[in-house]
């Protein structure tokens, strides 16, 4: 077998998730069309492995993803083939052969997701409803202080929702930032749009829409972005008074390996 | 009756245009859905004017529409209202009491279309692929040359499809460029998309189509920009070797009807 890389964009919206979910009626999943699509190429029943997962409702602008595929099939146009199989709204990106070694979740370094708030509650343009979350006026100076008690090495065992196996919680954020964006071309530079971009060496189940949530609670003026730090020494999920951001402001947008950047040449 | 005005914008996928079609099983039309949530809530059959129609699959962002109902109905909230019956797709920006003798079509002073080039053929994010046209590398500066014979005053009739029954073919573009853009916020920004905008004070059956394709044929090399004079002097879609571009790379932008814009504050 030979191991491929996979470079996957998708709209979440109508998946419920990447995992495959092992029930009598499986719900639609990024991973069960794709393995339907290798499967369909290959004639083998082949596992895609993800980087990590993503919730329902959840996008992806760069999830990466290994595979091992026959020898015989190694050489093939993988984007082209898969691409003519998958739904639209999945895409490859981009295929190579893997560097020896290579795991998508394993090897990875740092993660890279970003979050979308729009300012208004009443309306959201159609093209920018399935990639917000519509939480009204927020302050974005207080968003900014709340931030900052994240960035750097900390257990963040109070931003993670149960049902994990992860023994350790401690985590580093390596960058986050917060800044206004005209959320797509042709949209009035006015447009209410609010854009948390977050780097870490590993996130948590939850840990992002958990930071938006937090994020909106100090934006809202609920929540002292000063309290943060004494929150997190609990380590206790319901010491957090905020919410579990909603999926659709989510997305993945890339994955780093380390140099070569994003995917290193394999000699094969 | 009061007239109101009503600024709407719609992701034109799944919508055969603008114009409601009178047929047995009619299909689904962006004026077909308005007009029957203005009559639900009016409990009256209300006709709603458009700045014009819009073809099937393009976008809008800022259509606008007038409207006359009830007076004991003038001081609801239209917006509010509307969107609570609309199919998602389809969202009331701004909803007010319009200014006397307004009318959406005939009171525009001109209108700004955008159309949105990917320059890869083979692969379409999926967040982008309802909004572009996949046409392959371009070559942006013979574009720009194209565009520039396009400014000003002239007789559009060579760029104006069949079936229409408008008698001058003579409009004033008032601005247009052309530039590359990043496609969406997170997207990188080498992102191969460019994007085209228009101003015109009036546009003939799908011109700005025949537009991105001409644009596109000097894009490709099919065409030289300095042959355009002469063509559009022929006055015959025929003398033109270029395509009209497809639908969904098309977007209404904005209409304008002087000051104060784009909503006049009505006294009443």
């Amino acid at each position: 077998m030979t191991r491929i890389r996979l470079l996957v964009a998708y709209v979440g919206t109508h998946y419920s998730g990447w995992q495959i979910q092992e029930k009598p009626a499986p719900p639609p999943t990024v991973q069960g069309f794709l393995e339907m699509a290798l499967a369909r190429i290959s004639g083998l029943p082949l596992r895609a492995y993800a980087s990590g997962r993503t919730d329902a409702g959840v996008h992806a602008h760069g999830q990466v993803v290994h595979c091992d595929v026959p020898e015989a099939k190694a050489g093939i146009d993988w984007r082209h083939s898969l691409n003519a199989l998958l739904p639209d709204d999945i895409r490859i990106i981009q295929a190579d052969r893997a560097c020896p070694g290579f795991h998508a979740r394993k090897s990875a370094l740092h993660k890279t997701y970003s979050y979308q708030f729009w300012q208004e509650s009443g309306f959201v343009p159609p093209h920018m409803a399935p990639y917000v979350w519509a939480c009204g006026p927020l302050d974005s100076a207080s968003m900014q202080s709340a931030l900052h008690h994240l960035v750097g090495r900390h257990d963040f065992a109070g931003l993670r929702n149960s049902g994990t196996d992860v023994e350790s919680s401690v985590r580093t954020v390596l960058h986050a930032e917060l800044r206004p964006q005209p959320p797509c071309a042709g949209y009035p530079a006015h447009a209410p749009l609010l854009r948390l971009t977050i780097t870490a060496d590993g996130f948590l189940k939850q840990m992002v829409r958990n930071v938006a949530g937090l994020l909106v609670a100090c934006g809202r003026g609920k929540m002292a972005p000063e309290t943060i730090p004494g929150l997190l020494e609990k380590r206790n999920r319901q010491a957090f008074p905020s919410v579990t951001a909603p999926p659709q402001g989510l997305t993945l947008e890339r994955v780093a390996y380390g140099d070569p950047e994003p995917f290193c040449q394999a000699s094969a």
